[in-house]
């Protein structure tokens, strides 16, 4: 039995929902472009259309907005890439060049700028170090489970790490050019390696 | 023969040399602790203990402060890497983790803040994107030779590139946090595996 008052707060809820999907969106584009220093509530509140005091509602203050921003982004690639490949990976190849697409579009531009931001400044610095680990660690599970690595054996974790940490220095080397088919040649050399050493 | 202007002048060009180097160095501190926004020319002339207008007369803007500085110890370490392995490397894990090394000292973390700042400053932009390509050869190059890799076979330079990529993502990963212990599994791991690939 749902009252009058229940079924205001339904859509109440799902407004407020959307409303901090569309700043945290906002947030990691404007982190993308303008890098730390240029990245307000005030110029993500305009972006999003959100007024600044509904958005300071959502995140008390810019650390807050900015960190939730990276992590809800990193969540939904996450979930996009179990998506494309939900009984793991018949192509190996295609899988790694999707775990390395992760490091170089916008959230990786994005997640950069916070990173090295937060290595000048001591107000980010544990957020984000705390951030990274835990994107960090979930992204190593995804990519172990899609590679149906098994990491018991000796080695596997190891590669698996230095294969993720390649996709980290190739979204760095795409930061301010075009790496696309330097990149594809790496990748594709490094896959057929991989294949060797998983097995 | 030589006069007496003649032996002024070169005491005169050592003391400048001297200053320049001093500056270039005190540039990349600067940079790798505080960051493109807390370096300017005055605080990098501080630390060097240079008159801000010595500073100017040497680098007319800061942009040519902090390019030069990340250029000219790039230049340093690819020599003390050169005199490091004479004769190439006859140990070639230790090479490698000599490379690895490259990316994981102060050096980078001033690359790092620059090539981040040039992403959101059109002024840096092309300077920086031309830097990091020349730097970039170069450390390829270093790593060709020393490893004797022969670039001809195919996969070869892609395995090298590959390999430098995934140093620069390990210098990212220690940009927060020590991750000397993970590190050093990662690079033994692939270490063997370029062992296997380079033949």
């Amino acid at each position: 039995m749902s009252t009058t008052a229940e079924r205001d707060r339904a859509p109440k809820q799902d407004r407020s929902r959307a409303t901090r999907q569309r700043l945290l969106e906002a947030a990691v584009a404007c982190l993308a472009e303008h890098g730390w220093a240029g990245s307000t509530v005030s110029v993500v509140a305009e972006r999003a259309g959100v007024s600044r005091g509904a958005a300071q509602h959502h995140f008390p203050t810019r650390e807050d907005l900015f960190t939730a921003a990276v992590e809800y982004v990193a969540e939904e690639r996450s979930t996009a890439l179990r998506d494309l490949f939900p009984h793991g990976a018949a192509d190996r190849r295609a899988l790694l060049r999707a775990l390395v697409d992760l490091y170089t579009g916008p959230l990786f531009r994005a997640a950069l700028q916070l990173w090295v931001a937060a290595s000048n400044e001591e107000q980010l610095r544990g957020r984000v170090t705390e951030l990274e680990a835990r994107v960090g660690r979930e992204t190593h599970r995804i990519a172990v489970d899609l590679l149906g690595a098994d990491e018991s054996r000796p080695g596997v974790r190891e590669t698996v790490q230095g294969f993720l940490d390649m996709a980290r220095g190739l979204g760095l080397a795409n930061l301010l050019t075009d790496d696309t088919a330097r990149r594809e040649r790496v990748v594709s050399q490094w896959a057929a390696l991989l294949d060797g050493a998983l097995g």
